[in-house]
């Protein structure tokens, strides 16, 4: 297969993520994080989010979310999140069933929190009956495809604090988030109230890998545990953290996420005032989506590789990566003008 | 750091596998396992384990034996598993707290179960406050670095089956094991009663890899769903199946194990009869265990890597793996000697 | 205090519940269930709800429904239920913590679900990545204090039935409905397609009990072992059957359930037409919804006991009992009407 | 049935507590705790195991147990306690499965834990891969019938608190050790160093209910929350608090426990010296441990109700409950010796 606009996970890994792992199969290190390379990659990762910060490397984004979550949680707790989130929707139940957390579910018209929406939820405070709300978790950028400013995450994380709760990103698109804004990492975690965040690596191009990170001391007591126990330890690390290493040096990840975006722009331009085509969310990052005719759609499914986001719509998600072709988006964008155009 | 006799998780990977990674890495693939990497590794798997058997790649060990024990188990159902095993002492609680598995433990003197040591706990069936033993579950090779002979493993199926009961091997070494019996992977598996089983890669020289194999039709139901909540499907699994294709290819983990036993068998030699040395264990597979003096171990702890096995003892561990050097494994033994030797 | 309105849960017991405790305490009897008294409530049960329904006491609402829905769920299925479900709002996260159990919550206007509004909940069945809905929970009488009719149930267990899923009914008020209806209790469950319930004596008149009721052969594989593992099997279990053969012992519970719906009735009416109050929902049953001015509500609280319900909108809930005397509904109507009533 | 030799659980429910039920229904009550019965239970409590000592109803002792270890631990952390112990072999994995709780068990020859047995457990403190032991759990009297001393108890509790640990007793039969040392409660419990415990009350004579009692300020954040989450929460509170006031009114469970001791006492002497019958444990509480001979124990089961304890060894397991009458015990023991005896 060629390229595609199925998902940037169907996208492989950076030329230098792939040196890095070859580079890093030198002798023995010791196992479990002790070893020099993921002593550098956290070095790294306090210089993007802070002195402060702790990283924590895991495999996958559930299971980032779900270490950061059971970190921040009583078992009495809940996580406030949008509908759409991924943590609700695409994670198979591991927040419920794996880390015992219930989620308090918000409707959004584009993906994002905002103070208006999680007040309801923040009631029964001290009633034994109801689970407490502890944690707000955003997705940035969102699963649709739109990206929170500083001043919105700011917004929610004083909400948050003046309750009571924390602040969690789950940014398994961070990078897109941060290119999309021209913005370093901490300029939409740590400085504007983010207490702990999903890093993500897998998206943005590694092998695989994702982080936990802590922003604030004080937090998260036992984290060295939850990773072990929920089944995120990885025995040789410096793989992990040979590919991080890699993704974070000179902010390689910036160029990677900027091209992903600008391929997503393109595409939304490419399909702009084409008959039949409805884009329906702001093109932020490197999602676009769109409502066409089913019809249109099958066609398409034909040739090129994309998810129906919503049968009953039929709207559907097209998602650039750090790998996709200007000219493939010119060409996707081609055909789906000439296929939705009414006959 | 250069060799050490810590762990086999403190070797690096085969080159082969370094290679395989960086080969599929090219182009747009189909995420979470619907890609030809892993169609193609799914039937090495069938080749090495029967045309019955279904693999499910995972990330780690841990992550292997709960996803494995989650679809052999009802959530009132317990395994029997030794003492000494992986699963009861170095798993971090995830067999109980994320699996909700109730473990019954077995006191071994070599860290291997037999029917004998498994019939008390096969009682209380039909009560409705005692847990219902369903699944034994073995460690091949064991913890203690011995291995089970084929028919001890039959002997231990067949009482797993009159019982009800299935069978379950943690095989986070089985190539060790069976590069020590110098058998096929199924003589120690499939032809003898094993119904399902945690297959390491990671150990004998993957970069990260495990496998849940089911080794009958009609186990397993919702396998699928379980590796997804238990946090274990990889987005990107070509690059997990490109390490295992590279692994199974020609029996290219065989090479890897017999080399890590010879050496555990040369280090035993070495030290064999030296004064204040005593090894404890057979050494079937690539693991030494040894009782010498507390003093020793701390002068030779300044030069070598290994671990204290049993504080209370004075017992120790030294790993071998795919690329222990023969003259290092020498060096030491010259040491131990050396340093073990009473004034 | 004397009445209130502020819970069926305050008031006590019916007389002849506490005479039957009374009654089952002579001399020893089998723990755990299996004594006389359970025996004979079974067989009431039985007569109830059909000849394939099995009964199984437990201590609790939030028990009866955790042992229940455990027992119709794999651990990758979901429960789709009403927002404002019980199970959803006020069991403290135990059908996710103890059950690990994902909700699918559906907004209503009535706290009444429907086959329209249960559709966008059925999707995306065989996606590993998301839960599969499993059962449809309806709680009846709802916690709005509507009923469902026999047809509304009929076609949520035909579009259960038609989809794989399963019909529960949380009827920690069944009674209630039952009388409201004016038909046996099979009537609103076995006979239109219920698979399973939650029967609630508490709140009609029982010390401490409620039931979780089979429906159908073959379903709740283990639910004895569930029942235990859950934390609900009562030692000394003649006490809770008593009190269910009391309860039950012809219908006892329809002339309960009919004064308290009559209550509830009484003082809608008794408030219909007043200035500054709107009763919201349909008094179906025994709880009257209203909204009235928040001064109001302060006022009245002083000398009443009953809960506000929506913090935001003002909404009170006025619960009516077994033992709801019918002057003290009088009185506490013309309070309301008095003190709504603007200036 | 009449009397039998089964268990304290099938023992009815002592007079004055069926009457203090019937007394407590009179009117309405708030739910869920808010009441005066159980204020006035919380100050009796407070006078039996201090004024620091906060005491939560519940309903069995399974949920007691899960509950207050629930609340002295984090997810990481495990409880010792001995391989006998209801926690470890009677409640259905509840620990585990709902309480995500590892338990680290310890072979004891009479169920009691000492701070020599104890100790081997003390190890790995700070590693990720190992559950934390976190509270020494100890019952009291033991599922064998043998008691803990005062200072027994106190040299648990000094090495708990010195390694960070808490002592938990399960005292399910915490009453009967009281009453065969003839302390007061808090002289086995809050005086020696108990941090926290599980108070039973239907064994000794209520129709249901136990209690999580927390001995010291601080312990047990959100206990509140647990006890509902944990399905133990009852809404008609008073009835559980009803029955505590009167156990515990003059210490009137004394009375109870010193005669179902006698009773074993006197059953123990009855067998004393009789050919094939041989008790095995020391007979400090209300329980007698013997092995008689297979074809004895099926004979005398035919009459009388008492369960094998140990099939491998026939072993035996008798138990004298508040009402055991002593003719019944003298003509038990004298059909024992009689079919006992070698012909």
């Amino acid at each position: 297969m060629g390229g595609s606009f199925a998902s940037d996970n169907y996208a492989g890994a950076l030329p230098e993520v792939i040196d890095a792992i070859a580079a890093a199969n030198s002798g023995h290190a010791p196992a479990y994080g002790n070893d020099q390379w993921t002593a550098r990659v956290e070095e790294r990762f306090r210089h993007e989010f802070g002195a402060d910060s702790d990283a924590y490397l895991v495999f996958n984004g559930t299971g980032a979310n779900v270490v950061g979550l059971r970190a921040l949680t009583n078992p009495w707790d809940a996580v406030i999140c949008a509908e759409t989130a991924h943590l609700n929707v695409d994670e198979g139940g591991a927040p419920e069933r794996m880390g015992g957390i219930k989620l308090l579910t918000v409707a959004t018209p584009d993906g994002k929190l905002t103070p208006e929406l999680v007040m309801p939820k923040l009631v029964r405070f001290g009633d034994e009956h109801a689970v407490q709300p502890k944690v707000i978790s955003i997705t940035q950028s969102t699963e649709l495809g739109t990206v929170y400013t500083p001043d919105e995450i700011r917004a929610l994380g004083d909400l948050a604090h003046e309750q009571g709760l924390l602040l969690h990103v789950d940014g398994s698109r961070l990078t897109n988030a941060a290119a999309a804004l021209n913005v370093p990492l901490r300029a939409i975690t740590t400085d504007v109230g983010v207490d702990a965040l999903s890093f993500g690596g897998t998206k943005i191009g590694l092998v695989l890998g994702e982080a936990v990170v802590l922003l604030r001391p004080g937090l998260g007591e036992g984290v060295e545990y939850l990773r072990k126990q929920s089944m995120q330890l990885a025995s040789k690390m410096r793989f992990l953290a040979a590919q991080f290493d890699a993704l974070l040096e000179n902010e390689r990840w910036r160029h990677a996420a900027e091209h992903a975006n600008a391929m997503a722009r393109r595409l939304a331009e490419g399909v702009a005032g084409a008959a039949g085509v409805r884009v329906t969310q702001s093109v932020d990052a490197n999602a676009v989506f769109a409502v066409l005719p089913l019809e249109a759609t099958k066609k398409l499914q034909e040739r090129w590789r994309f998810y129906v986001w919503d049968e009953a719509t039929g709207e559907v998600r097209w998602m650039c990566s750090w790998d996709t072709a200007a000219d493939e988006v010119d060409a996707f964008a081609a055909d789906v003008r000439q296929v939705a155009s009414p006959a």
